[in-house]
């Protein structure tokens, strides 16, 4: 194929593709339109010609990953996906945006073949394809070897001035230099133009130079010459140490004269000149249709990509046949069946009066022994969290096999960045901050949560409890915000046997995230409890920790750290029960016989006491019980003054019972 | 005053700073020392000879504002804070961190005099300093005349390496660049280390270039050469164009040989040091002394504030003798007592069916005419959101009267930069952006909830009926998540009216921020409801809407836009009472009897009707109650099939009625 008739074809592609995205959204009355169409010609360069890809294979190993960080050009990326192949048939395209279509309103994982990433909220895609990149860079180093590389993929990610301006992408992008991540590819859809104007209203920054000080090579060039995408991608390919950037200048709703290059362009304004648009391409004017020759060549297209593919299979059987041991861990890695965790860690951890936080790098230590597909970062807060994987170094691009992620003090880079690795699926990423801190990366963990990424947290310091610190970093707010997304677990175990139990859980859940809540300060064992009660206990999310001996009076509620004083409490009380709710999720997954006898809708009386928020207590005492909790921000005192002020002790809980049994007699 | 006296003179004071600074956390045996000790030869220059400042009138229009971002280091700021002759005594820095000391473990303003920001979580503050910028400038656009200046103070910034890492700053900063806030001076106290180890663990990025990038001036030093320090901060405060950045190299620890330029030095482990650190500096073994010789030279230096001080006052008399009608309007705005709200806007609003948002915007263009101390900023979302201050133009250098500010993608920024202006008490500041990206700058509200700035959101496009965008536009959880910052009102009004009321009850709170949360749909009049009920009713964050009409059998509670569902069916049964419940946390400043009135005890048989997740309702529905809620993530479909799918309906809440019915009988 010459050259000349290459490009021609891609620009044809290019315009067939606008034809298809106008129809989208025009059927739809709906979508982003001005972005999907500016993108067309760096669409053509991608999947008509630089993009390895296997469409009916979408998980291919050694697929280049494409991330839509500009989530809301989904058109662009759906028509792209049928022109190349993938299971996106015109009649997905039909129903874009339609409830239970292939083809929703923002990229989704999952529900899409060839989809990488959910993506929407703008800049997380920036972090995603950051993970991603490290994901493929640490899989080189397991997997690869001097005489063979069966891991050369690229991961490129398009991205807006949206993404741009996001300090998430900031903090990212600082990062992709540190680790040197040379696979990474960003394409700067420049077109400097936001929803509410010209960009230069609120950015005049020299982004070559910002990304230049990252660390990243940067290019500019013309994002309508195609035969220009491709020279610099190549070049772009070549990096052996920097991470790179194409600033690719385009006009916004580039096709249609009205308003390309205005802000008008952005929404679905421009479906009110959907009957010029194809006339004007030169394309048949029925709608979701496709020229016969793009047809004709992304068929041929496909066959040059399953020769590629076949080559790599080649390359990849001779590698399996070579090392069999590192096929072993690759297959296991693939499967993701790998989380070996023995039923019973009690034999090898010294059971302990210590701080969950402790007890959790103990498990943690134990189970990444086991599994190697577990690797930990950590927004500065090793020391504190106590996740760092002992006896493995930080990654970084000297010693890609490190199994530690210094992400410095960059919580929302973290969130995403583990997403991007999680996405991946070959290794499970683990990341730490102050619970308070959780709030810097919400956005990162509600995406986890809705593409079921199994994400486990470490948040530790988790109440007022932290002390001296003060209001700023003692967390009042945090678990009752973490509690309400949807998708999440959250677990405060309440001793080291209970944060056994909460690593199971978080290990063995596969469909989404899990955040372990856990203390600075030490904890009691509670020995009342027997062993496998806790560790089983934690597991369903609620437990009866203390059994009332005469009739039922009374229940409390207690996790984490108030569960001793509930369980000091209930020693005084026969007719009282004393619940463990370590999880709420877990214990909402269970039945209602399994709920009921937890907590036994016959005993109204209940007072729950935790030392946080109350608004997620009320489900289970209801307006005429008692939340003994954290209502308003703490102060800077040491833990006891805090404790005495909120009234989280065994002596003010005692109070409330006597003046109950008061008020009842 | 010789130049050599002076250098030797600060480097005493300096010193004498590292005494107390060690004091204090050895005393409280807790605290971070590293970079209080590191920053002494700043502090030294800043208070002893560049910034100016009033110690008994420390909220002084003209003083320059010092904020410490890296507010671990509060120790230094009380140091010098008291050494300026501040109302810190010796006996508040022997209570540092102690119980309603006025020396927390970070500052928190209102609680210290001369403590401009609260700060702690790492970035705000440089975000803070640029809204103090931001408003510097346009209260000298405002107010100063060619013949006069009466502001031209300047904003500094102390910041560390955790600081510059949160994507947060850079937000900032870019806007700060964009802005061309010559008035901003950031000393970035590069210390090369944190918390987890040398900086070079997380970071090789080419800050100097980055900020360059934004359009900052950067100047590098050594920060313990006390009169490098002064020749650079003069040339700096002599930008008239660019944002500076001072990159002062310092060793955190500085002083104590043991542990300096490492990241033991962070915390308080160099207090086993205590007894070496006085003695080494050449100061009293005493603890929380200061030398003569520095006492006396802060004396003097005083006298030379109030020298600098009176030269302004006089100015500043003869400005407001030349300029009555600006002096006028400066006291309004200084006694921030203007909110000249009219008790009725009826006669300016036609009342319409329309989206709460539409509706929130009129409001808006209303009270922006009356309040000119209002102003507006979005997240690129002003076209969405609608809070644009008509008549007006953005903010820039070029017109920094304008009232609107232009953040781009940027809500962490906008949220920090708000509470700047807000910190600083002449501007009201108002931001927008979608409901579902508060999660985005949630640290920032935080903050504005913690410091009861009364900073205004729009957070429109209010739930899962935002339809075809899909989830990851669709807010779920942040209702909930919102109501449970302490502190945060959160008001959901449910038709034009009760927008009226939503906005009023933001404007007369001057303790804390308001959160709007406005639909993007259309909404009816609720015209079954008194106008002034509803307008009041909001006010008092719940009413009832539909009063029983015989014996009250059964509560609906409602809010935004399920409240028109209730009150269908609430027409259809003489036994129901339908409550309006826009704004939780305003009802629970209700007196018992006043909450009993609305929601009678007696009547336990509730069901609460929102499109967001059901957490906050259990409180007032109970276990036993219900509550018709989402608590999934939605999906991409039009608002119709997902209204639906949710049950959010009369026909559905209708067929709970029924069914609850039959189970009675």
């Amino acid at each position: 194929m010459s050259k000349e008739y290459l490009s021609k074809i891609l620009q044809r592609s290019a315009d067939a593709s606008r034809g298809l995205v106008m129809d989208m959204i025009a059927a739809a009355k709906s979508g982003h339109l001005g972005t999907a169409l500016g993108l067309a010609e760096i669409g053509a360069a991608l999947w008509g010609n630089l993009l390895h890809y296997h469409p009916t294979e979408p998980r291919w190993l050694q697929r280049d990953r494409l991330v839509l960080s500009a989530g809301h050009a989904s058109a662009w990326l759906y028509a792209w996906l049928h022109l190349a192949g993938f299971d996106v048939t015109l009649g997905d395209l039909r129903s874009f945006r339609q409830k239970d279509s292939k083809t929703p309103g923002h990229p989704e994982f999952g529900l899409t073949p060839g989809v990488e990433c959910s993506t929407g909220p703008l800049g997380q895609g920036i972090g995603n394809a950051v993970g991603l990149a490290v994901s493929a860079k640490k899989m080189a180093a397991e997997f690869d070897t001097s005489s063979c590389g069966i891991f050369d993929h690229k991961v490129v990610c398009i991205c807006g001035d949206g993404c741009m301006q996001e300090g998430v992408s900031s903090e990212a992008c600082s990062l992709a230099g540190l680790w040197e991540l040379s696979n990474l590819i960003l394409i700067y859809d420049a077109n400097g133009v936001t929803l509410d104007g010209p960009l230069g209203h609120s950015q005049n920054e020299d982004v070559i130079k910002r990304f230049e000080a990252y660390g990243f090579e940067v290019q500019e060039i013309d994002g309508h010459n195609i035969s220009a995408i491709i020279r610099v991608y190549h070049q772009a390919a070549q990096s052996t140490r920097k991470p790179q950037l194409i600033v690719a200048h385009t006009t916004i709703g580039c096709g249609i004269a009205a308003i390309e290059g205005s802000s008008k362009a952005h929404g679905e304004s421009g479906i009110a000149y959907a009957g010029e648009l194809r006339p004007q391409l030169g394309l048949q004017k029925d709608e979701f249709s496709v020229p016969q020759a793009v047809g004709d060549f992304f068929k041929k297209h496909r066959q040059r990509q399953m020769e590629i593919y076949d080559q790599w299979q080649i390359r990849f059987e001779a590698w399996e046949r070579d090392f069999p041991e590192r096929a072993k861990a690759l297959k296991i890695l693939v499967s993701r069946k790998k989380s070996p965790i023995p039923l019973d860690m009690k034999d090898m951890l010294p059971m302990a009066c210590e701080a969950t936080r402790n007890a959790s790098a103990r498990v943690l230590q134990y189970v990444a022994k086991e599994d190697d597909s577990l690797i930990a970062g950590s927004a500065d807060l090793f020391s504190s969290c106590k996740n760092r994987i002992e006896g493995s170094e930080d990654f970084s691009a000297q010693n890609p096999l490190g199994r530690n992620l210094s992400f410095g003090v960059r919580e929302h880079a973290m969130g995403s960045i583990l997403n991007g690795i999680a996405y991946d699926g070959f290794f499970r990423p683990i990341g730490s901050t102050f619970l308070v801190f959780s709030d810097y990366m919400r956005p990162a963990i509600r995406m986890a949560a809705m593409a079921h990424l199994p994400v486990i947290y470490i948040f530790t310091h988790d109440s007022v409890l932290v002390g001296q610190d003060g209001p700023t970093h003692q967390p009042v707010e945090q678990l009752a915000s973490l509690r309400c997304i949807p998708n999440l677990d959250v677990l405060r175990p309440a001793d080291t046997e209970e944060t056994m139990g909460a690593w199971r859980a978080a290990l063995e859940r596969r469909d989404g995230p899990t955040a372990l809540i856990l203390s600075r300060q030490d904890l009691p064992l509670l020995e009342s409890i027997p062993d496998r009660l806790r560790r089983q206990g934690v597991r369903q999310g609620a437990y009866v920790a203390k059994r009332e001996s005469t009739n039922l009076r009374e229940i409390i509620l207690a996790s984490g750290s108030e569960l001793q004083h509930a369980l000091e409490v209930g020693k005084q009380h026969a007719d009282l029960r004393v619940v463990s709710m370590p999880c709420m999720e877990r214990f909402e997954r269970l039945t209602r016989e399994e709920k009921e006898k937890i907590l036994p809708p016959s005993c109204r009386r209940r007072i729950a006491l935790e030392a946080a928020c109350a608004q997620p207590w009320y489900r289970y005492v209801g307006p005429e019980g008692q939340v003994l909790s954290v209502d308003t921000f703490g102060f800077s005192a040491s833990a006891d003054e805090l404790q005495k002020h909120f009234g989280l002790t065994a002596t003010h809980l005692e109070d409330i019972l006597q003046k109950n049994h008061l008020e009842v007699l």
